[in-house]
C-alpha cells in the first residue's frame, strides 16, 4: 500500500540540486507551484511509474509473488500510464482511477553524476486514499501487508493505514513497514514512533534507522529497533544489509552488480526481495540476499522497476526456496 | 517541422507484433481506440518525448546548432512533457499549446529483442498544424528547413509543408526532407514524388529510397534519386551510409561504438549530424562522417535522443569545423 506516483527522472548537476536548497539522498514533499518551477530548471527527462511500495510490488510480481497494490490515481493521462504498469508488471491494482480531484502524483527525480538520486514529489490524488478505498477481505487474505512510511506521519492517509494494520493484525497476517525517507523520519518521528509496537518487519536505510531511534550509530539503532519490531532489516548501501531478528543479528554483503547507474528503487526492490524470502518461509540470512540480489538489478539501470525477471535471476543465483 | 509526439518505449516479444499484423520497423498510424488497444498488451513501459524532426532538433541543439521547432501540443501532460523536453535540450519552441482538439499526440514503441523498432501512432493535434501556425520570417532567416516525411502526403499537413517550403525557398534557404519511413513512402509515393523536385537535400534509408524510386536496387535508387535532388543522404545501417551529391557518390562507414541497444532515432540523428555539417560548409563525406557519430551516440542507448554532449563528441572525435 502506498502512494501512486508517476516520476520524471532528469539527469541533473550536483549545483542544480543544492541551488534549489535541497538535500542531496532526501524526498521533499512539494506543492503544484513549486513541482512546476523546479520541473521548468530541469534537463530533458524521461517518465515512468514509481513510488515506493508501488516498485516493491512490481519487484514481487517479477519474483513470482502475488501481489496486490492500494493506491489512488486519477482517470488523466498520468494515471493510466500508473494503472498500465502496475498491472503490465503482473500486480492486481483495483481501486478504480477517480474522476474528480486533483491529479495524479508526480515525483521529480534529480540523478546526479554519483547516481545519487534527490526527489521532489506531489502526492496529488494519491494523498486522499480513504479507508474505503480498502478491500478488507484482501488484507486478511495475504501473507504481508507492506505500507511505504510516506503513508503515515500527520498525513490524510493515517487513518486508512491504522485501519489496514488492524485487518491485517485480525487476520494474523504479518505487518511490514519501511521508513522510506530518512527527512521524513525526522519530521513525523513522534507518529511514526507510536505506530512501531504494530509493525512486525521494520526496513530503514541507515540514516532512517538512526535517526527513528534517536542516535547517531546503527548498532545503538539496531539494538534500539530490534526491541519493538521482531525483524528489523536495514540497508547499508554498497556495505550490504543487516538483519536483526529475535536478538539475532546477520549481514549480508551487497550482490556482485555489473554497474552502478541509479539508485532510485534501491530500498524497494530491496523490501520486495526480502519479503518475498518471508512468505516463502526463510532465514533471515536467505531473505537479506534475496533483497541484496533484486536490488542489485534495479540499480544497473535507470528506473526503479526491474528489466530483467527477478525470478530468473534468483533462479541463476540458486536462491531459490 | 513536424509531428510533436511523445513516445511510450517497450520491450517487446516479436511475437506481440507479429500478433498485431505489424510489420517489424514501420510506423502505423492507428487511431485513439487501436492505439489503447495495443498499450493494454504492452508489458511496462517509460515516456520520453519523440517525434522525427523533433529528435532531429534535440540533437542539432546538442551539437552546438541554433534550431527551433515548430510542431502543435495540446495544454495536456504529455504536451507539457514535450515542451520542456524539448526547450530544455536547448530547441526554441513558441507554438502555444491549444486550448481545445485533441490530445498531444502518441507513438507506442515496441523494442525487440534485436534492437528493432515497431512503431504506432496516434497523431493527436499533431496533424491539425495549419499554415497560421508558421513564423515566415523565421523559417525565411534560416540556413536550413528541414521536415520530416509524415507530415506530407495526404495529409491535413500538406498545406503547411508546401507554404513552408515556399517561404524557405523565397529567402534562398536550403530545403531537407526526410522519407521517413518504408511503408510511408508506399503509401504516399505519388504525393512525395511531386514534391521532390522542391528538395534540395533528402535523406532516407535503404528501404524508403528504393520504394521512392520504385527499384529494388540501392545504386539505381542513388542514380535516379540524385537527378532529383541535389543531395541523397543514404543510412545503410550498420553498412554506414552513402551520398550522392552533384553526380559524386560518397560511402562513409558506420561509427564506432559500444553497444546496440535501440535504433529509435538512428536516422534521426544521422540528419542532425549531416546538416550540423552542411550548415558548417562541410564536404559531403565530413557531414555523413558527423552523421554516423550523432547515430553512435543515440543506438547506445534506450530513448530517441542523445543522453551526452553530441558537440563534445565531435570535438572528441576530431571533426569539428
Amino acid at each position: 500500500m502506498g502512494h501512486a506516483i508517476v516520476d520524471v527522472l532528469a539527469p541533473s548537476p550536483d549545483g542544480l540540486v543544492a541551488g534549489f536548497g535541497l538535500e542531496k539522498g532526501t524526498m521533499t514533499l512539494v506543492d503544484d507551484a513549486e513541482a512546476e518551477k523546479i520541473y521548468a530548471s530541469l534537463g530533458p527527462a524521461t517518465e515512468a511509474s514509481g513510488g515506493s511500495a508501488a516498485n516493491t510490488a512490481a519487484c514481487l510480481a517479477s519474483l513470482g509473488a502475488s501481489v496486490e497494490f492500494i493506491g489512488k490515481v486519477r482517470d488523466d493521462v498520468l494515471g493510466q500510464v500508473f494503472v498500465h504498469d502496475i498491472q503490465s508488471a503482473g500486480v492486481r491494482f483495483r481501486v478504480p482511477p477517480q474522476q474528480e480531484g486533483p491529479g495524479t502524483g508526480r515525483c521529480l527525480i534529480m540523478v546526479t553524476p554519483d547516481a545519487e538520486k534527490t526527489m521532489c514529489t506531489s502526492l496529488g490524488i494519491g494523498a486522499l486514499l480513504v479507508p474505503a478505498d480498502l478491500d478488507v477481505e484482501t488484507i486478511a487474505a495475504a501473507q504481508v501487508l507492506y505500507l511505504e512510511g510516506y503513508l503515515y506521519g500527520s498525513r490524510p492517509t493515517d487513518a486508512v493505514v491504522q485501519r489496514a494494520i488492524s485487518a491485517a493484525h485480525d487476520a494474523g497476517s504479518l505487518v511490514a513497514f519501511s521508513l522510506s525517507d530518512p527527512a521524513w523520519v525526522e519530521l513525523h518521528r513522534a507518529e511514526i514512533d507510536g505506530l512501531l509496537d504494530q509493525v512486525d518487519l521494520l526496513f530503514a536505510n541507515e540514516q532512517e534507522a538512526c535517526g527513528m531511534a534517536g542516535t547517531d550509530e546503527i548498532h545503538g539503532a539496531l539494538a534500539a529497533l530490534g526491541k519493538r519490531c521482531s525483524t528489523v532489516a536495514v540497508t547499508l548501501g554498497a556495505l550490504g544489509s543487516v538483519v536483526v531478528r529475535g536478538g539475532e543479528v546477520v549481514s549480508v554483503p551487497a550482490a556482485p552488480m555489473t554497474s552502478l547507474v541509479d539508485t532510485t528503487g534501491a530500498g524497494d526492490s530491496y523490501a520486495a526481495g526480502f519479503l518475498y524470502g518471508v512468505v516463502r518461509q526463510m532465514e533471515a540470512e536467505q531473505c537479506a540476499r534475496l533483497g541484496a540480489l533484486a536490488a542489485a538489478e534495479v540499480i544497473s539501470h535507470l528506473g526503479a522497476r526491474p528489466l530483467e525477471s527477478l525470478a530468473a535471476l534468483v533462479s541463476a543465483a540458486g536462491l531459490g526456496a
